[in-house]
């Protein structure tokens, strides 16, 4: 298979967390600035920030200061990568089971 | 969108690692012992338990002993949360940046 390890590792390591996947989905309705983030998380800025930093690092996330506010907004990246690693995974653990199946068929027939 | 969190938390903590995904590929090929994979890795075999343990732990590996051997197959999950969770988030994605665009286009128009 295809490795694009660095990027696989990050954005997985990211997708891990409950709340960075809330934020995702958070801004998937909108851009939102990090206090915006920390509200609604129940969470200091502090914690947010780790939170959105590990999600900017991993591509998922941009953010650009407006005054004082740092806004926060979805992409660049779109998950392709990692789309299509658990594609793959899943085709070949389907044929992995398909032979097992067959294996067992055999040897009972046998 | 619907949350499967801790079983979210991990699987892709346990994806975010090159040598577990190369564990999983390497599994798409056939069973295989801790020390297969140990020597495949290049690892120790209290490196590779430490991989192993926490692919079990998110349902993506299971072992038995066969004598002194700890045999690794793939299962049971099928990555279909996973899978799930990603597609749901490109698509909002897609939608977001339509908005975007849209949005750009009658700035530009106005």
């Amino acid at each position: 298979m295809v490795q694009y390890s660095t990027g696989l590792d990050t954005t997985f390591a990211a997708l891990s967390e409950r709340t960075r996947r809330g934020v995702l989905e958070r801004l998937g309705r909108g851009d939102a600035s990090i206090s915006d983030l920390a509200a609604r998380y129940r969470m200091t800025l502090t914690g947010m920030k780790k939170h959105v930093r590990i999600l900017e690092d991993a591509g998922l996330v941009t953010t650009r200061k407006v005054g004082r506010v740092r806004r926060c907004r979805l992409g660049p990246r779109r998950l392709e990568d990692e789309t299509a690693w658990i594609a793959q995974y899943r085709r070949m653990l389907e044929a992995r089971l398909d032979r097992l199946g067959e294996f067992l068929a055999r040897t009972k027939e046998g």
